[in-house]
């Protein structure tokens, strides 16, 4: 429905299609009970898609990011808690790729494309709960982490523990098998409810030094800094997806349903100058959002091709596109969830409709770290000419 | 917790307050099952405040507006499904009083302040379905109404229905028990979800000639047209409510529990300048629809003292300052319980607060009539000097 | 024009009417020349408005500060340079009051209500390059002072200096013929050009014990500290009254020559229902600021009216009242002054109307001290509860 | 100094560049005169670039539309009026090329690329004041035209009058010099003073059948009807430029002379986390008109290089990204040009710098028509897929 040059085609935009139009089907009961959606993941593991990141001398897809995050975008559109969990497969696969050695990501890779693995996050460097201990021949991580999008239903995991107090963050990939490892289905949000974003905890769980990514590690060169950066521009994606979810929900109320007010003079509600005028305002806040993440998938892209090589300046300038997309997306976003109700009409607020669904999902997801930060990244970069340091949320 | 020149003073707004209390400890959950509020009903039953705005001589507590919308905004904060019910109470004895005649709206105030009726809204003058036919003696009013707001658990309602197609709109107070009328419990919408805003039908129903609201009749003069300000105005202070509360509870959870983002330097989130400056503009906000509702209120309550003498240039500026303060509500009321979960954090977003629900609430109840019509009474006073022409909704 | 309470009344509203009458017929004249509006100030001592704010026992006109606020917005509308240096008439006058001892303001008061004296500013505390240095009987004061509003053509001055570079702040009211004082007519600015807020210089000048202000001396008391807000207070009205003069010349333009658009059906640019909504949002701004404003102003006068017995608690609402209506007529007052170009229509961008003052006039003004620190201050209120430390911008 | 993807490379971009520079070297006192800015348009004249857009086969540099209009946005930052009249070139030469046939368009190319010809705008279809009539042989034109911009010192015009009152517009392109063409120095407006935007009057001028562009005239296929995109689109880079020039004078100021606040605690206002703050704003509401301009001025080029067969609905994309873009360009620059003194500071409004010059110059232009009409073709596309019916302003 919505208007966009089409990043993806042929038969993976088809199985892209195929998917998305089975998650929107159940997508309002689903937001209703929470929990895992087994059956979807399932289906991602069946249409091959977890492997689309991974290239194909691997066994994967092989897709370029703008083609992978449009994947992203077009499940976003309809299930943005799945769009979420989806999106963050294809950061951990990057995260072995850029924080490990070949010999650590590469077996990895296949076995993912071949067994259709599920990976899951428990990596949230702000929770400073695990702790990792050398013990000589291995490591032993204990306590918890917060916001495990992806955890539960998953093969593999990316873990992190602080080797003491204000210690190295270290990073495992682990089978989620492993034991001591619990998984928590304590999720219960107001938004993006099936993304199984609750408690992994750890209890004298073993890791082996093979499994632990330090090689180059992490945020360690220009070009393992673009992980920080892939997260955010995912997010950048799912924001916008929602965004147009909404806004392609609302305008088929607007068309078909909603009443035109007594006062405009008008047959129907679609052709009162007012709705009309936002619409035009709800369409240049899509516009603006998606030429700015066109950008920024695009330079991100240019960035991981370059690889190794990566400078600081380049990674910045990517860095920077990301930035201010990620901060129009989150506005216009909440403001397009917001405002489709005034154009959807009263009666497009019954229950049956979850119609809310789209604002408590983006409101969600918006708060994984704070606005304002972005913002002064921007305002240093544009005074100063400083890029971003990078973090994990930068 | 809120700053503000309290309108309500002493045993009046000790009642309010206790009240407020009872509703706030149970709204979350109240929320999120639905249905009819049956023992706060009951509770503002016995409180009294059913007759807050019946005149004294008639039984009542013969209140201000001022001081009674004070008290539908304070209920508002912790529950506004009930303020709404409890404010749409005081706007249906209002229409008894300003559309019938004394020997109508006399003994029904004093049964209501006696009896401790409460009153349910059955009169949507936009849903064109119900239809009342003269029988000579008697009236006959088929079809339905929806958005019903507080008819389920009502001793009384105002109905209405057309007379023909296009023809006059009639407007009878009439038992809720009366044979035919079926009051629907299929109000399920995302927000203002115990406010029971479903369907009555109306299957041969009897209305009365003494039941009917003809003298002087609907929007009859200045005066009997202050009815759909009173109307605007309940919107005005519910919204504000309900934005008031969103801050107050974010407050609270950033002073007690929301972490410093780790950029910032500061020990507690509260410290943050982004996050105080975030304060200073909820603030800002919630000033301007302050300033602009006791303007309204204060006008409203002027206009009113003025009785049957009121003319026409004194009820447009009673309008004007009611739509000027309506669209702030709305504006400030949706940005300020979408950004306190900015100022709340990401933690703010679990489930067992359910913190959306000042959204939720919000969003349902500023649905109930567009705000762009308002802004075109505004425009069209600011440069044409000409006033809102009375209808249900100006 | 503008609707609004009128805060004065009868032989002072004609008084200031008539002024605002004479100021407006070569307002725009004098914005293109700047320099000093002579025979307009002498028409302000003409008029006895310069004893306004003192006391009837002294000679003065004793009104309050609700209508002699009123009188500074009045002239904003039509000229905000002359508005500037009135009000800070007042203001330098509410100085003496409040930072000295009754022996010296009371003969100020008398001989300025005698002898319509001007007071000019030349007290800029943030300026460092004036000091004052102790001789024994007597002081020196050396150096200059920037944005020295209104020295030009004063009678009187208020001046300082700091002892030492980091040293106390001494206030002193002095007679602008004094030795050594040289006023500068070096003011050439964007906007407010005949403030003649030039330089002042000081070359060994001779300043009496007896005209220092030290009993109570500045910010040493809640109520010596209510002078901040008075200069805060009357930067809202000015800027409102800025706004009110653009919307007005505006309204005129859009109802006597502006073209309906070519696409609008309208016969009229006024009955375009776009231009419409542009009015509404205006008067809804200027209303929202009105509303501020006024209940700003209306808490300065109580707050004077206490006099030495007001507190801290009290001296701090305040302050948040009027930085509250501070940010809000810099924001709006701008956004107004920029749209009213869009009603007007592009002929309204001819040179000889040079409707881009009232722009250049609030833009220049509201640079005074920044609007980030206001919003600071609001948040620390809301979050805190605390009120602004006072200071001379607090 | 503003980051941004040069279009321009090489020898271009050195001339481009070296024109700039001495534009920007008088601007400011050009502003303040007024009247025709000789010297400049002699250099731009001496440097080849009025020939930019013509093909080299033709005599000119055959540049792209990106090319082209990167060199406008480039003059636009240090002097918008004669980057209007550069920009208005470029849109007669495409003006005779769509609307005429190649034996009108090959020779006035060709002569202007060797004789370095200035055009002059005298088409304004709303003014209703020039009327053309039939004699048979030739064409008599009468009457005048408003808003010429460029028609002083150029050897060419394009102008338009209509056959009877409603009758067709018809386009001819004459030398200035043609009897009976009076050219008016009269603009005199708060902006883009040095723009040459008065009045042609034209009085018994005789125009030949074969200056007539009449093949294919006017709006006549999708291609012709780029015309009045390719209008809008100089506007949105002027608009731009606009904006980059006023931030990069601000970011200056910022950085070398703005004083920081003394509550900030900073030393360098610069380095004040507010200041950083609304560059970051300034710096995303640039980022996202470059993004958006960036966009449409591809999806022109890749239109114009379609050529006649370009389709309606091609045609209706281009226009809708040029909508989008202009829309974004009008409020972002208007935001720009106000908040640069927020962080320029008070001094930033000294007479000498003339920083207001880039409000009143994009105020001015913005004016040329109303962005709510852009904002309704943006939601009819939104809303029902129906692209904006071409007209000289769509």
């Amino acid at each position: 429905m919505t208007l966009s040059s089409p990043a993806i085609q042929g038969e993976l935009a088809h199985t892209v299609g195929e998917l998305a139009e089975r998650f929107a089907a159940t997508a309002v009961e689903r937001d209703a009970v929470g929990g895992t959606p087994k059956a979807e993941r399932d289906l991602l593991r069946e249409s091959g898609l977890l492997a689309l990141s991974i290239p194909r001398e691997f066994g994967g897809l092989g897709a370029t990011w703008t083609e992978i995050l449009d994947s992203v975008r077009s499940f976003a559109r309809v299930d943005s808690a799945i769009a979420h969990v989806y999106g963050f497969q294809h950061l951990l696969l990057a995260t072995l790729r850029l924080f490990g050695r070949p010999a650590q990501w590469q077996p990895l890779f296949e076995r993912t494309a071949r067994e259709n693995w599920f990976w899951g996050n428990a990596l949230n460097p702000l929770d400073p709960r695990a702790s990792a201990e050398d013990q000589g021949e291995y490591w032993r991580f204990n306590g918890s982490k917060r916001f495990c999008s992806g955890s539960v239903d998953a093969e593999m995991l990316v873990v992190s523990g602080r080797q003491g107090e204000h210690g190295k963050l270290l990073i495992a990939a682990i089978p989620s098998q492993r034991e001591g490892v619990r998984i928590g289905d304590d999720w219960d949000a107001i938004g993006q409810r099936q993304s199984d974003s609750g408690t992994v905890t750890f209890d004298n769980v073993r890791v082996e030094w093979s499994e632990l990514l330090l090689d180059p590690g992490p945020l360690s060169t220009p070009y393992a800094s673009l992980r920080p950066l892939l997260a955010q521009l995912i997010f950048v994606q799912i924001f916008l997806g929602i965004a147009e979810g909404a806004f392609d929900e609302a305008r088929e109320l607007t068309l078909t349903e909603t009443r035109p007010w007594f006062r405009s003079g008008a047959a129907r509600a679609a052709e009162d100058p007012h709705v009309i005028a936002r619409y035009g305002e709800l369409w240049l806040g899509l516009e603006s959002v998606r030429a700015l993440a066109a950008r920024a998938t695009q330079r991100f892209d240019e960035a991981w091709f370059v690889g190794d090589a990566l400078d600081e300046r380049k990674r910045g300038e990517v860095a920077l596109a990301i930035a201010a997309a990620k901060v129009a997306a989150t506005r216009v976003g909440l403001d397009v969830c917001t405002g489709i109700f005034d154009v959807a009409g009263a009666r497009a607020t019954r229950g049956a409709l979850r119609l809310d669904r789209y604002w408590r999902n983006l409101r969600t997801q918006t708060l994984h770290d704070p606005v304002d930060y972005k913002v002064q990244e921007l305002g240093a970069w544009a005074l100063h000419r400083s890029a971003p340091e990078p973090s994990f949320y930068s």
